[in-house]
């Protein structure tokens, strides 16, 4: 049952831990455990070296409680680790993570400030467990196997609530002298523009994300004409909501598709001074709003080409939309750990 | 006289290049060729591998003739190799170059458009010239022998007639996916703000560059009160010029200094944007207007405070200037080539 192979050497102390088996000779796959700590909930999964997940599991989170997340974390890589020839484990967690992954200087949903999570889990678990950034993750996947897949430069941004956003250069996850590079939600897109929960003014987020498309949704359901359609499913479902905007965009309601159009303005607005600095083959768009597709990356693309400096003088990034969706976090730090545990 | 030594492997063909012997072997030094092409001078130096300067000339440019400077770099290259054992030569000149730093995509002051000129100058000397960025050059001179020496994540800008880029990451210079990453002075600033020489609006360079500080330094000559130093040194001199203004600072004139003070503002809203993406440990400032120093980077310090996303729950960066002023480019194109010749 233990093997132990040569390509991937673990660090575990003998007895207390479940890492003591892994590596890929040949056509030997390794496993490894990823971990998503949303803002409501937490996913794992066991992850072979292809992306792809074997075993997984989701439980909600109490928002703001980190015993009970630490709980929640150390009882899921416990069970999806039983039985199993792991190799690794990693966490994505939002917020800023130091630059040896350790610490989580700031996370904005859960109370933690300078909290050493590595430490603390590998308190509990007896064995070493990577921690990321949950965007990083989400890029990494990506990366690795999704819409970056031969890519050496790519930059992704991630449109849920919020705005995340990760790098890819030469190959390696760009994480910045102090570890919290590629935190693309919080460029600034205007001066003095809306209050972000960064504490600063004029963030992307407040301009790309889920947020604002609602915000704008409902700011064109107040002035009628196009906002007809928008304005009459709230007055049916009380307030617009991410199912009910998208529900709205499918079906080519003017002012839904407006306000997607509104946003990728903005975006592509970000993508040309994003790409002034860290010129990337391509942007790829994940996050529940990418999955309007080409509606979303139309005008992307448009506001981009409109903005970027010395245009015509160089070549262009591709837009591109993510593969994976909901998992993009548990397989981006499945295989940032399994990368870590190799590199050891 | 031909020493080869085992540090440094050379690409070159026999006998027809100068390039044939080089390497580092305990004290030995291996020398190498930096030639970096202004906008007004063509400078060149022959440089150790601690980053000092042995030999250098300057000859000034024909703007614009692109034949010419090809000419004045050749001539540069093989009077400063002539009778000196030299490992490598590179090129560092302004403008976009490609991933494989062979082609000018675009350079702003010279007609050099898909420029083949790493070929061209093989052609020429029948060695293998590396070519950068000048930017980039200098950003590396820094990193490696100057105010970034000792660390591994550095943002360099450099505050000339315009504003230079340059990144380094983990300890290496980052070039992005098609060789153009570094464009810090072509992030946008202010939307719909001033036109930008590269067809974009309200980039860095319009509100952080030299020729910035002089039309801020022009408007608050305009309404008089603490501009009046700055118009009557502007009647006296027939117009507002860097010296001029340089001067006024150092004098401790109101307006000068508050025109300083606002160049300074800008910048650090731009390293409050780019930390969100860089996240470097330190920022480096180059160019003329750097040798104001703290003068310069008290308001850069305060705006990047006031503008930087979850300020207090992140290490901040350090503000520095640089070391190097005009031999920066020089320093860091010929360090860049040696590098280059030893990854071979």
């Amino acid at each position: 049952m233990c093997r132990v192979y040569a390509a991937v050497r673990v660090r575990a102390r003998a007895g207390d831990g479940f890492l003591v088996r892994s590596g890929s000779v040949g056509s030997i796959l390794v496993h490894s455990i990823g971990i998503d700590i949303g803002g409501t909930k937490i996913a794992g999964a066991v992850v072979d070296e292809t992306g792809a997940i074997l075993a997984e599991e989701r439980v909600a989170t109490a928002a703001g409680d980190s015993s009970a997340i630490i709980e929640a974390v150390v009882g899921m890589i416990e069970r999806l680790a039983s039985g199993r020839d792991i190799a690794a484990a990693g966490v994505a967690a939002p917020g800023f993570i130091d630059a040896d992954q350790s610490t989580v200087y700031y996370a904005p949903n859960v109370d933690w400030r300078n909290e050493p999570l590595r430490e603390r889990l590998r308190g509990r678990l007896g064995v070493d467990i990577t921690i990321d950034n949950d965007a990083n993750a989400a890029g990494w996947a990506e990366y690795r196997f999704g819409a970056g897949r031969g890519a050496r430069d790519m930059t992704m941004l991630t449109i849920g609530t919020g705005v995340g956003g990760a790098i890819v250069s030469e190959g390696r996850l760009f994480r910045g002298g102090f570890g919290a590079g590629g935190e693309l939600g919080h460029v600034r897109l205007v001066p003095d523009g809306l209050p972000c929960g960064c504490g600063a003014r004029g963030c992307v987020e407040q301009y790309g994300s889920g947020r604002a498309l609602l915000r704008m949704a409902g700011e064109i359901a107040d002035v009628g004409g196009i906002g007809l359609g928008l304005a009459s499913a709230r007055e049916r479902h009380g307030a617009l909501d991410g199912a009910v905007v998208a529900e709205l965009i499918a079906a080519g309601d003017p002012g839904a598709r407006h306000a997607l159009g509104q946003l990728g303005s903005w975006l592509g607005q970000a993508c040309a001074s994003l790409g002034a600095v860290l010129d990337p083959q391509l942007f790829v768009f994940g996050g529940g709003v990418a999955i309007a597709g080409d509606l979303l990356l139309d005008p992307v693309r448009e506001a981009y080409r409109q903005h970027v400096p010395a245009r015509g003088y160089h070549p262009e990034p591709e837009f591109v939309v993510a593969r994976f969706a909901n998992d993009a976090g548990v397989v981006g730090a499945a295989d940032l750990a399994r990368a870590h545990a190799a590199s050891l």
